[in-house]
């Protein structure tokens, strides 16, 4: 008998309809001989309501009542849940993040999970009970105040519970059959990936690919937990993210790239005329972190000897662009640099796979293939496992198609299927 | 300084607009030199809303879900107007009933409070912050599980901080100026009741008046609390219950009659040529006991000679109607009993008035009044402080009219204004 758990988003519960359809796959996988444990988003559209409400008696309200507020979304769908399957006969409990006993720290709005005490999920496994744990939200071990995770926070819960209870694996429901090797809405013949290491899934996840997010990959790595991510509208395998893909599939060879991402909420800031002197870059990014910002790329051309001067270029998410340049502002006299140039046309391709450690030619290859395509290269940054480039925005989809068909990834007839929107 | 406690039903914070209309009377409150505390009800239709979906996943939701799903609206009321009141630049921390120690037995949908250990609104109030308390919930003691306290459960919560923080007052907002000496749609010269005893009170909300739940005054007696109930649409005083209205008051003399309440919901069952013989009301009333119903008013005609047979007559509430006449034909061929009558066009008018016990004519003068209305008594039910009368429905606008007139209760002109809908 195994322990499964499974996380559904808000699409996935979007209405009574909806919870009833889950509820059935629920109870399917109980009588398949599992226990089984579900952590469950706010339904559809509830979030956005909740916020909108909030702002409407407070232009800016505080992290506590406003986790204390959201946190209802998620008590609302997993009360229906426990009901829709107690229906099919199948006995379940709803239980809030504080009663799973998800330990946080206190800062409201994303907090971040410190430890996990499952003793009531647990409890209800024993009596074979299913148990309906509230995602995106925890306690704080310092104030007892509730919490909530931010941005992923369901398949963070998810995640941590099915650690926590030592589950043989953790399903992550979604719109689509699991990974693929590019955005299907891009590259038609885009193929599933069936296998997939933790350190590929987490650059696909920083690079834009958003079927998971980064913490619950991290975490699932952390702990060496498998995550299945299928879809909640077919039975059909999703991809498996494992530590070592290739020996557990007892495959003969890896291949050298796994996926091509690609993200387009970024924007480039470029700093101009930036005094070559030591100190002066650190000034500048120092400005930034107090703003809270977290940059991607950075580029620093090579200094003009004539003028001792140099330009500096960075990336970051494009609703930090207003913030980053208020801050840089500030410091424009202090620092001495010229001017400041903002550009959110741009868009970041990246190619990903662990095969590319042993294969040293996979750089020129990639560049190839966007020259063919016509695509100019504004800024490059590799890993050891992937390369990305910024382009312009109106180059993303030649630029994907063109790395997809270069490494060989097309497949030979359309696999993927969006079925629904898009989940939290 | 004084300690308040306010409540605050769900018509008071049925959107944004009254949220921030009783965040400010809460602020001047709170600036008139009062700690505040308060407890809240669910956002207008929340709850009618919740149940609804709860229909549409499972038909006999379980009661711990179900309690879980419904303390959702009181989460986001009360988040709402912490908010409101931190918008103000006052600050304001929301609790759950778990949180604010409102601890309960484990009857899911009618939980009983045994304990309220409120130490963390106690450090609220110590840190000068205003707390927030979820109202109608609590959290079992014995299963640790979510509960709702049932009907007038927001007063009972209000009421029940109230004696557990030693409060000055509990102050229960409502859409009237407080308890008057009818309900002003029937009688346009009600008068408002400045004082009036906690009997009075109980025997008022037992016999239809609406306006305060029976549980939260029987809750207030024991802890000698004072409940001041007034409109949340005014400044005016209302109505103060409190142990002996009279000689906090320094009035020379009590009111004989403090008012005149009205029910028109119950209805009446005749069990027609029940044999004269012992236990055979016992096998009736048992029978009715073991269905849960609550009977009120009881009357058994005396026996004919002739046949050895009498008539018992009895009134519940008439949505348990059904399910009575269902417990006694399963017993009519035991008990022997003739036929069933059943009536749900009965009022019931009532006389309170602890005035009533030193003045023997009461009886004879409301029966004469009646009389003169044209009004035919069907069921006669007396206390030491009440008279109750059983009469058709048509007759009790004009049964009232005529008591309250008779008593003198009328006022010069007219008192009472109705602001908005009924709250719960």
């Amino acid at each position: 008998m195994a322990l499964v758990v499974q996380k559904y988003g808000g699409s996935s519960v979007a209405d009574a309809a909806c919870i009833k359809r889950v509820a059935q796959r629920i109870v399917a996988t109980k009588k398949a001989g599992n226990d089984v444990v579900v952590a469950v988003s706010a339904m559809g559209d509830t979030t956005d309501e909740l916020l909108d409400l909030a702002q409407q008696v407070s232009p800016m309200p505080p992290g506590r009542e406003l986790d204390m507020l959201l946190t209802a979304g998620e008590r609302i769908s997993m009360a229906l849940l426990a009901m829709a399957i107690g229906n099919l006969g199948v006995e379940a409990r709803s239980f809030t993040g504080s009663q799973a006993g998800v330990i946080t720290d206190s800062t409201h709005g994303k907090a971040r999970i410190i430890d996990v005490t499952p003793g009531r999920i647990r409890e209800a496994i024993d009596k074979g009970q299913i148990a309906i744990v509230a995602g995106f939200q925890g306690v704080s071990r310092d104030t007892k105040d509730i919490t909530t995770l931010g941005r992923g926070g369901s398949d963070t819960t998810a995640v941590a519970l099915a650690a926590a209870l030592n589950a043989d694996v953790c399903e992550i429901y979604t719109d689509v059959d699991g990974v693929f090797t590019a955005d299907p809405r891009i590259v038609p013949t885009a193929r599933r990936i069936p296998r997939i290491s933790y350190e590929e899934m987490l650059e696909m996840a920083a690079c834009g690919a958003k079927i998971l997010h980064l913490r619950c990959v991290e975490y699932a790595r952390r702990f060496n937990l498998p995550i299945h991510v299928r879809s909640s509208f077919s039975n059909k395998e999703g991809t498996w993210v494992v530590a070592d893909p290739v020996s557990e599939e007892g495959q003969m060879e890896q291949p050298i790239i796994s996926g091509v991402a690609h993200d387009r909420s970024e924007a480039k800031i470029t700093v101009v005329g930036v005094p070559d002197k030591v100190g002066e870059a650190a000034s500048i990014f120092k400005a930034l972190a107090d703003a809270e910002i977290n940059i991607d790329m950075i580029v620093q051309n090579v200094s003009a000897a004539a003028t001792g001067r140099t330009d500096i270029s960075f990336t970051l998410p494009a609703t930090d662009g207003p913030t980053a340049i208020n801050a840089l502002k500030k410091i424009q006299d202090d620092v001495g640099f010229e001017s400041l140039l903002y550009d959110d046309r741009i868009g970041k391709v990246s190619l990903i796979g662990a095969g590319m450690r042993s294969h040293p030619g996979v750089t020129a290859k990639f560049f190839g293939a966007l020259a063919d395509a016509g695509v100019n290269i504004e800024m490059i940054s590799t890993s050891e496992i992937r390369i990305s480039v910024i382009v312009s925005q109106d180059d993303v989809d030649a630029a994907v198609t063109a790395a997809h068909s270069a490494f060989n990834l097309d497949a030979d007839q359309v696999e993927a299927v969006v079925y629904g929107g898009t989940g939290r």
